[in-house]
């Protein structure tokens, strides 16, 4: 048996063309279901974790559908509630070359979004636990979820468990404002950080000056800013930032940067020709979360992180379906994809 | 240029698992939209009307592929309204067998449940036209798309527009007091109204004393009672009744009758291996109406929609994809499915 | 090393929407080869004949694609000669229920129908052979193709080879008027002449009188008299005639009787749930010549060629993919298609 | 937390073309996971059941697939064991009409075949749960597995947990001396039975005079003189028969009959139009399990189980999706097979 | 409602295997309809004009797919005309890499190939249009076609409105001399022409000295050489030239430069991973067109050209489904592909 | 007639999930069927030889199956024997970017790996011949293969055919030293080798000190040792290396040297984007006995081979499935992948 790792949030049903068609010309949708929390649960059943994912669904077969998936690969459903209306659901059309991805979402009234406080034993959920991962993106779901998320930072904290936030800014679910005052609201009980400049300077209005984001330019000063300012404002163990160089829709630069208050670390960069990038950043949650609690180095589990988070964008779907041995070996600079018989 | 149709409602994109997948199998989804009034209209567009669909769509991609998919299909949408949160949604799961299919709503929300009497000009709408069309479907999404029905009819009356009625009784979406309250409202203004006894049951309490719907048996002396009741009530000019024998989800009897407040009239019955029987009402429908307009006798007319129905049970999607000539050929007697080379 | 048999028409491109969509729903075409000497050739295959299917078939890879299909089938190619503009298409909707399939030629043109008399080596290819099939297809291709046709029976019979024909008369190929024409001088050198009353009547204006063959019903007398009539006429060794009761698109019965000019016998009939019926009528022709070949008595033979036509429905596609061990064990009489562990 | 229950056997991998394609036209398959303990395990856990199924599975990504496909669907995967070469494939071409299914086995060598005693641990396995089945196939997997089945069945014994047998004779895996020595060993432990009239006749040498099973038709004595023949020589406490009516590959009756060695008990029959037949026989074990282990009586238990095998066979693959409330819908007599909505 | 455009050309069904597959291999084509004129028009649609699409279409179920497929994507059918055999077609097969993607034709005898001079009422067509465009292809479809051409392009001009064309020369359909001939005469009542080095070489015998197409070299210097002697030739108003830089079927450089007698313009170049090239100088037509007409300067309008055919590469079939926001967005330089939530 | 040609070897069914999804993701598999020697008989085949596969193949439709992929692709099946109990099985998982491509083998207790010396009549089978190739898998499948092969050559040998071997060393197969001693065995038979650094150190412990494979460097010199190694020791009159540089699963270099006993060859190298790279070694193997048979001098046979299997690795599945002229056109120069109209 694995440590018991505690992650909450929505999950989605993920309607996507395939074969790179826009949605108007699709006459079938290749299904599957994700979410950022629902993501790193997988991550981290797939490395060995007791992987509970929290969340509510609705009580028809589109819910069942989804827990299913969970079940199928390995996140454990115990604490899953269900009831409510219906499940979130977003449509994803896959971009390529110089065309973007988009996203269209159509989330508002799921079940977890109305979920409420005693829908909940956190207590019951958080016994034994180890960890518990979030993101930005459950609170901002309803001032319902907000509330909720509260609740399960603050229970955490009392049953010892660590916290970890994935901030991702969603500005189609709250303004800035909203985002400034939940989000540092909960910042008090989070050990570690993660997240990207874009949310650092949405949300907490950390803003590097130089960098520029949509011309895929980065700058590493201007993220060691951005993470000394995280980590002086909320008192954080840890700042991690994903660093996407955009090239196109089809490839990608990926590595990442972390500080620990004394520290900067730089990942190993990989050039990624895309399969499907969305979940990128929760494999890297979940890469940094399973090196942390196994004690590993920051540099190594940073460059463990960045590694599986690459393998990912070479998956189908918001799930990374990598084990530890495959992220290892890449880790570890097997980088040539030959042909493993 | 065909004589000008109008039929308003909810149009909805549909997913669907193939090959008789229950929901919980399915890595993907079957799209196509449909909904009643839509799928009137493109009956009357295949018989040679310009049918316009009224009603209002996300602007979004999905909003956009909706609208395609009516045009594709021949519908014209110049009186269609963009804006709102979302397009509905409904799952649906093609049963076999004793195995009944499953339809999952989820169209709380949507576009057109949201919209205001403002969105439409209907004066505009009407001018040229012969005919409305509208189910009872649309009046119970919601209490803005009931007053919006409401305002449609009087201004269908008022530029002397024939009104045809699906009465089409949802329970997932109103109770029958408010199903009552409304549609008694409505029924003043509708010339034709077309439906099947539970509808008239629920909505009306209108109730054929030894009919068993479920058991698949019906009685034509209770289905004259409801036809006459319908007729004495709402002064209707004709009552057509659609007679579906549920032998199974793979085999279905399928037939109508009709009653002008004179006659009664029994349409041919045809045994059907269904591939989908969404939207054979609309089917009907559509046949009827094609029918009506173009002066045909009853008992012909009645036999054209059954017939026209009939087929759309053999094509995939809510649409009847059929030509007056199709349907005439069947509704002479031609039942052999012979190749056509 | 099997019998050699020689086979002689034109192969088609086929086209066919999945899943009993209709042209206009269709973004994809399920992609099969056929044609009726070719199908016919394919059963003799199966049979464990050499069978060579003779054709010209265009020099560009659609012409490619048709060949490998034939050898993947275990078709002998060898005499197929390649040049000419295009391979001739055929596009397939599927029916279902009171919904008739729908075929849509597109043919003209094609390599096989300007094939020019010099093209082919009938002495070459009729050498050591023991029998030469036909349709009437092939005469009503072209001209040119009917001059060829009349150059093949003669040599078939120069060179001692038994030529069998199956009528089928296209009416979209040529008139009844031309076709009598053609078809009278290429019955002179025809032994065993197969068909269905519809071509006896088109081609020969051998009409049985009570017979209705769009309403399902066929007169065993009328059939009687028409292979009489045929006998009479073309000195035949023997007359088939197959029996197609169309109850539905998805639904028919299937039985065939023989006449050698003595005795007339009739087939066992079945009820057969149809997968594909293209290809029916020269599933018949194989496995009648097959067991013709084999010295077979006639009632086994029509029995074994129904047996091996009934399973052709079940197949996709237009070629007979089955062994003499599951005709057999059909004609023997099992019915019940238990699974075969 | 519902009761454990506890089934032990193979799983393999399922490999079918689609849309009634014959393997040698196939270019993908279907892919899927089946076997006879781990399909009833599936019902059992859809009914409410913690149904662990206890097997070996090979540890490669095939064996993975294999076990993500269990816990998806709700079986609890704690007891298996990984190891060994190969997962067994089993490839099934699915008939129609007059066309069987036909199954190719490639099973030999796989990681439960060769499987060893030591590999599990059944005290563990065995504490605190209710109930044992398994099929007579897992014994005739090998000498090993014949060998590893008597210590489960004894161990189940000392446990004090109920124990069913699906005889299941497959000829492909032993013979019939060979299946009787060892199943007569095994009925010893075993407190239910549950068969066809061929297992018992293969397995045992009961049978019943004039019953024809490949004709169809089946004798309501015969099956009355199996059971009877059965209870008195092992004692067992009830002995359940299925009752398949092969009309064809595409309908087939269903029903069931059941001893307890006082009253006979004749379920509900179904004319049932075939999606999948594969799995029916499970589906009926899992249906009368959940019946007996709620104490139901044993009309009803029967009748449940023939609903749910019925539901089965509308569902592709192995495994019986449906839930509680839908075999009870079906067993209180609703057939009509009419939309959900 | 936009202003009106017309396109006049030929349609065909296009088939391709999917996932890179050679014909041999496919068991399935993709369907989709494209040509070069249909494609500008779709273009145009999208950008928000009243796009007419004039061809004649066979009146069956393949036309009416075509017809409803121009009809999904926003062009008017008001004017095509319905008669003629067949629909062209044509074979795609997708290459990558250094495979290049191969083209079957299979069009001769097409309904527009043999359409008449009475089949179009040109006055009509052009009454209060602004912009008619066609290709060379067009005229070199049959000697009808070229005369029809001719009669449109007259009527263009008698009726006041601009006219454009994509050389496009089609070595299959014409010889250099024919196209020669027929196109000098069609210049005469061009206003803006487009094409690529090869053309102007084909048809007109202009030819820059230094230049290698195929070693994927382009010289700068040769393609204002051409444009120059274009303009003196014909006297256009505008040449436009597009540059396509092809590293291998997978990967090409994309750009364009224009001349209008006095200044030379050249784009921004892209480095395009192509999903789909085929209709990407058809997307360029559109582009400029779109922005002529609403008065960009030449610089602006050449870059949007350039970036909406950009756009075009990245999307399956030979449509362009974008925007004028998408393309405008990348016209700005945000090339990075980003997600768009 | 071309040249008659004979490889023997294993051909499996490959089984592989679809668009880059991993094995538990999968709910169909693509189906072909590949292995060295087949592929190269496929190449073989398509340059215009008489190409002979001999291997035994399984008496059920599996086998049956895989006859006929290779009869599509026009190799001769006449030296094919039927029997034993399967057809060897691989699973491919295609990889992309930093993932490997995956491949689990399941091939053990083949057909092939049973077959007896008995099962082939070599001197029929060499009768006539000019070539015989085999790999080094064949001889690794089991005891009796290796006795199989050994037998082979030895007849080849006498049958004055010439023998050419790709050494291609499966470590799943067998040990280096079980290897080293069979190979020496045989290569005492061989003219021409063909191979890899790797399968030369692993078979014969030859080693170039420098080179780093799975860094993706190659060193020259190094691969120079090996060839003059393994000449000196084998006297083979020529040996073969291919160079693949694994940039990643997405993007390889590849080209190849010679060595012929006096000079060093060193070929083109192509940068490919890989749509699939299995069978890549193969399509260079057939290449060069195509050039070498044909008397091409050994620059160009080696541009041709790394042409051929350059194009390899852009078509699905084994089989190289290009014309002499295809290859011929990209060794010339052109490798811009424009389309070939």
């Amino acid at each position: 048996m694995g440590k018991k790792i505690i992650t909450f949030g929505e999950i989605m049903l993920r309607l996507s063309p395939s074969s790179f068609k826009r949605f108007i010309q699709a006459d079938s949708f290749d299904v599957t279901y994700g979410g950022g929390e629902a993501n790193v649960g997988v991550s981290l059943a797939n490395f060995g974790f007791d992987a509970y994912y929290v969340t509510k669904l609705p009580n028809n077969p589109i819910g069942d559908a989804a827990l299913n998936h969970l079940r199928r690969f390995g996140v454990k459903t115990d604490y899953i509630v269900r009831g409510g209306d219906r499940l979130g659901i977003y449509f994803m059309e896959i971009g390529a070359a110089q065309r973007p991805s988009k996203v269209v979402y159509d989330r508002a009234g799921s079940a977890i979004a109305e979920a409420k406080l005693e829908d909940f034993d956190w207590d019951m959920i958080f016994k034994d636990a180890e960890w518990f991962h979030f993101t930005g993106i459950t609170p901002a779901l309803s001032d319902s979820a907000a509330e909720l998320t509260l609740e399960a930072v603050k229970k955490a904290k009392q049953n010892d468990v660590k916290v970890s936030c994935d901030l991702n800014y969603r500005k189609k679910l709250w303004s800035p404002e909203k985002a400034n005052k939940m989000m540092t609201q909960l910042m008090e009980y989070v050990d570690i950080a993660l997240g990207n400049e874009e949310d650092a300077e949405k949300i907490f209005g950390i803003k590097a000056s130089e960098s520029d984001v949509t011309a895929g330019k980065l700058s590493e000063e201007g993220y060691r800013f951005v993470a000394k300012e995280l980590i002086e404002k909320f008192n954080f163990k840890l700042v991690a930032i994903t660093l996407r160089e955009s090239y196109s829709a089809s490839d990608n630069g990926w590595s990442a940067m972390a500080y620990d208050g004394r520290n900067f670390y730089t990942s190993t960069k990989y050039k990624i020709h895309i399969v499907d990038r969305v979940g990128g950043g929760d494999a890297f949650a979940g890469g940094l979360i399973y090196s942390l609690i196994n004690g590993k180095r920051l540099k190594e589990a940073l460059d463990f992180a960045v590694a599986a988070s690459c393998l990912k964008h070479t998956i189908p779907g918001d799930f990374n379906m990598v084990s530890v041995d495959e992220v290892e070996s890449l880790r570890r600079g097997n980088v040539s994809g030959r042909v493993q018989r």
